[in-house]
């Protein structure tokens, strides 16, 4: 760990954005400097990584902001907040940064819990203006004076949701009209590149206007991007252009920018004069994600999130070990090896390209892929349009990500019957992130939906044969699998699809067995990769253990025969109890007049925060040990004390 | 019923759009007469009403694209679908518009099922250039020559999706470009009154390049309208103000228009040459509500849809007995009531002013009112951002309209834990809309929520005071009540808190009696407003009978007592059984290892089609026969034959 104290002068005497503001203005240079090397340096030691690339772009954004408003009592709403690192390492949170996205430690995104800065909770991208609006109304209606900032990325303005909110800030309600300065911060980036008309609008604009500022800003660190020869390149061909009213205007916003949201010269009185104006007002500035470090700058789609070991001298340092492939490119593998089967095939991801696997995917089949954006409502119904045309389209989305396209996914897809394939990457706790990118209720949220299916693959190869399953269904269809790696079953490449709702039994109990006054057989109905350590408890309690595969259609006839041949059931699944597929196991039990004992094992009714998973899982009572202890503790409260797992 | 042969004897020789496309032009106008005729004189005769306003208004428009395009070859998505009357009648369903609406009859909104004209199944706003883009883009993958159009209103225009779909159409993907176009039928109305910047905007362009148009074509029907003082005035106003590109060129359209929607010889030669160009295509139509029928446009909100019996010459004709309250009523009176208590509430609606109950409010409280247009997902946020600062939003919010905001609802209301209430109305079937508007899923999606807080008051007493005690939570809660009138249960003026998740017993059954085999004692826990049906098939089973209220917290104490003492458990609720509150109560049971039998009434697990609601219920077992028989047929069978209630 590097030293504060004497590394950082300047930033180790700021506890408070008060303080900041105290500061002579010719010092925040040397504030924000140090501020992107602590940022750098606590990064690279870093265990779980972050979001690197955009907090190095953000550093000046966040000393300016900090300068000239008064925060907290002025609301700072920063937008997906994975930016916020210099924010929450200039309100009082410096010596914690280092905890960052582990156990215990503070938050990867802004929480209200966390700070009194954190204003709004954010992860999902594109709710900032809308929560900030409300903010500057709830301020109008109290009559209290203050201002709500958003701070919000290119990317993220393609999200319906942004351009709904834009469409109600700029104007008055009931006689009022909040107070409010949205900061566009265009990097020209997402996490994948950038798509869509809007960005292509942005860099009109950029060409228009700032490109005129950056060639007469000598010093303006954007002399020196690619951005700039494109801007110039642009301005050439577009020769007397005028530039026009901006359609943040046409939305009632005082449009001001570009403006390089990297000079503080700039930045300051312009953050200033737009502070004193009332309404409002609409800020572009713009930024280079990784700036002031030459390797995130220079591939920022691999640095958008430092997810390993990383030297800063050298940037990620490979891992020694051949690492297992996660379930992420067991997905892109497949996608690839069906789209070669089946020409009907298409891949639509909103702005998911290398988190949901399909980089090799977009190479070879380029007119088959679709990037929507940041846009998972369009997403799902332009599938429906594909699917009515006879195509058959897989949605990979993050299960978290899919709550953003429910009425989509009911409305548009399920009410049709179209098939549909959603491949549900990061289903169940998702560690580092946090809860607000749990995939905890995607079985409960689509299992109540008519026509849906819903498979839970146990495996890497069971993923491959998953989705060749869903693809091959009329239907629509989810396949759930978890972030990361599984027990390490090697996808086969020939591809067979699995009996329609039909589990498959894995181990058989012996002869019922005398154990006091509990239930002598018991099978455990695993749903998903809890099936592994289902199967490690299994062998001290001696139970059954059935691989379910599909939460919908539920094999019944399988529940039913486990009931009759058991004295107890336990459901495990890695989403919530509530509404969850034990719960659909306990509705097919009722609907047969069957009575005999359930326990059901999955995620509790509550957001669990970051943390690495397998000690969440371990803490929600999901791995082997917990398994083996909930059943004993549920059934056999005699013998609960040793467990025989994990010893 | 009006003899279709003698009245309309254009219309009659046209079965299908190939009649159309083979008439001479000239005899269009008559043939658009004719239909207007005959959708008004049909809708007068009509029991269940439907959209008069907006039929009204797309006669020409219908008449002009089937002209043109060559349907279905060529694909016409017609947005919210409530405007398609004059579509059916021109694509083979003349004779069954009658049937409209009504249980077996032909559907209100387009249904891939009922007719290969229509393309695209609708009822929610906003999904049509999603869907048309769709089908552009697998025409081009396929080699295929087709249109795909999408027509879809200003209203539905505010919604975040369409400018998603907007931002990706524009652009070529993978290097292809589909063919489509896209109709904006501009009648300054979706349901409620217009809101939000866009409308503003889009009455600019109109004021711009329409006024001009509309001044110079004299014969044109938009001459006499207040649209066009509006735009006389407005033109005035900003004498020589030069049209920009329109936002929509900045998406990459190509933008034509404003154009007069009722005004055959514009729109056919406009169609045709966008029909003949490539790429994305957008035109831009004025049409008015109602036209042609004088009282539908001097009050287009009143006569948007038409829910009652109305005569052509008089309007609506007034029912003579006095209505009972409906749950909306019960909801708007509250909302007023509870505003004169409590300053600190505020009241959102997604363009659902009328629909929700909220004229009185907004009348009585402008500032605290937020009509925020169709854009759920920013009520929902913009709500969250209110409750930061101390407010307490009311989101009033049809129950299938909220799927629409369901990432919103989790993550930026649960998991902060903000005190957000959401009346939802519409909740379980909702009669002659159908599938599309059904409310069967918020108790299953909401309830695997952490946080949330699910009340299901019984009846329109219950209602307000379930909106009173949901208000009074620290924390998120639906209070949902289905469309309509319940039993008509006076709400008392004086508002008092229930228990915090406690429900009440309303009916002890006897002593056990010998009934054969089955279970003697039988409690029936009811959800919502199936308490009544339940409580009379209790006087036929001598069953208890628990008015649960809350779906969550649940009463676990209740059911631990109903379970213990009695030898089965019922439930019963109007919302889907997967998932639902039986399943909330099998967990209670399995939690707790309690193993007595139990029966889930709910709704199954279909979609469920347009019909009157008594009856869909009396299909669906739901009423008090059928609970009664369900019961019987489960615990009882020896009893099940003559159902002692309903006779």
């Amino acid at each position: 760990m590097t030293d504060t104290a004497s590394s950082y002068p300047l930033l180790r005497t700021i506890n408070t954005p008060a303080q900041l503001r105290a500061l002579p203005r010719t010092q925040l240079r040397q504030l924000a400097d140090e501020l992107r090397a602590y940022v750098l340096d606590t990064l690279a030691n870093s265990k779980v990584g972050g979001h690197l690339g955009s907090n190095l772009g953000t550093v000046e954004l966040t000393v300016a902001l900090h300068y000239v408003f008064d925060t907290p009592h002025d609301r700072l709403v920063w937008d997906v907040g994975h930016q916020t690192y210099p924010h929450k390492v200039l309100t009082g949170r410096r010596d914690e940064l280092p905890t960052i996205r582990h156990f215990g430690g503070i938050s990867g995104f802004p929480r209200r819990e966390e700070s009194e800065y954190d204003t709004f909770g954010v992860g999902h991208s594109s709710t900032s203006i809308s929560a900030a609006h409300g903010m500057a109304m709830a301020a109008k209606l109290k009559g209290e004076a203050r201002k709500a900032v958003a701070i919000i990325g290119d990317g993220a303005m393609t999200a319906g949701m942004a351009f709904e909110a834009l469409n109600n800030a700029g104007i008055a309600h009931g006689g009022l009209m909040g107070d409010m300065l949205v900061v566009l911060n265009d990097n020209d980036m997402s996490i994948s590149p950038p798509v869509g008309a809007l960005n292509k609008y942005l860099a009109r604009l950029m060409s228009g206007k700032f490109y005129a500022k950056a060639r007469e800003g000598a010093k303006s660190v954007l002399r020196h991007t690619p951005l700039y020869e494109l801007a110039r390149r642009f301005e050439e061909h577009t020769k007397g252009m005028v530039v026009p009213g901006t359609i943040f205007e046409e939305f009632g916003f005082n449009y001001v920018g570009p403006i390089d949201g990297h000079d503080l010269d700039s930045l300051i009185p312009t953050l200033e004069n737009l502070r004193d104006r009332p309404g409002a007002q609409f800020l572009h500035v713009v930024t280079k994600k990784g700036a002031g470090y030459e390797l995130a700058e220079a591939d920022p789609v691999k640095y958008h999130a430092a997810s390993g070991k990383f030297d800063p001298a050298v940037g990620f340092v490979k891992s020694t070990a051949p690492a297992k492939p996660t379930f992420t490119q067991v997905f892109g593998n497949w996608l690839c090896d069906m789209a070669e089967l089946d020409p009907t095939l298409v891949a639509i991801t909103p702005a998911m390209r290398e988190g949901s696997g399909m980089v090799e995917f977009h190479q070879r089949y380029p007119s088959r892929y679709f990037d929507v954006g940041i846009a998972e409502q369009h997403a799902v119904t332009f599938a429906a349009g594909l699917a009515c045309e006879g195509l058959h389209p897989v949605v990979a989305i993050y299960s978290t990500f899919l709550q953003r396209a429910y009425d989509q996914l009911v409305h548009d897809v399920a009410l049709q019957n179209l098939p549909v394939l959603f491949a549900l990457d990061r289903a169940g706790l998702v560690g580092a992130d946090g809860a607000t990118h749990a995939g905890n209720y995607d079985i409960a949220y689509t299992r109540c939906i008519p026509n849906m299916a819903v498979l839970t693959p146990a495996d890497e190869n069971e993923c491959r044969q998953a989705l060749y399953t869903g693809q091959r269904h009329p239907g629509p269809v989810t396949v759930r699998y978890p972030r990361g790696a599984g027990v390490g079953a090697v996808p086969q490449s020939a591809m067979q699809a699995w009996p329609w709702g039909k589990g498959e039994m894995r181990r058989h109990s012996g002869q019922a067995q005398t154990r006091g006054q509990g239930p002598a057989r018991i099978a455990l109905l695993a749903f998903g990769t809890l099936l592994y350590p289902a199967l490690q408890a299994a062998e001290a309690l001696d139970a059954s253990v059935a691989n379910m595969r599909f939460v919908k259609p539920l094999d019944q006839a399988l529940v039913l025969e486990l009931a009759r041949s058991h004295d107890a059931l336990v459901t495990i699944e890695d989403g919530c109890i509530m509404g969850g597929a034990g719960s659909a196991v306990a509705e097919v039990l009722a609907a047969h007049g069957l009575t005999l004992p359930l326990l059901q094992l999955g995620l509790p009714d509550e957001f669990i925060e970051h943390g690495d998973v397998p000690k969440l899982m371990s803490l929600c009572g999901l791995d082997a040990a917990g398994i083996e202890r909930s059943v004993r503790e549920r059934y056999w409260p005699a013998t609960s004390v040793p467990s025989a797992v994990n010893q």
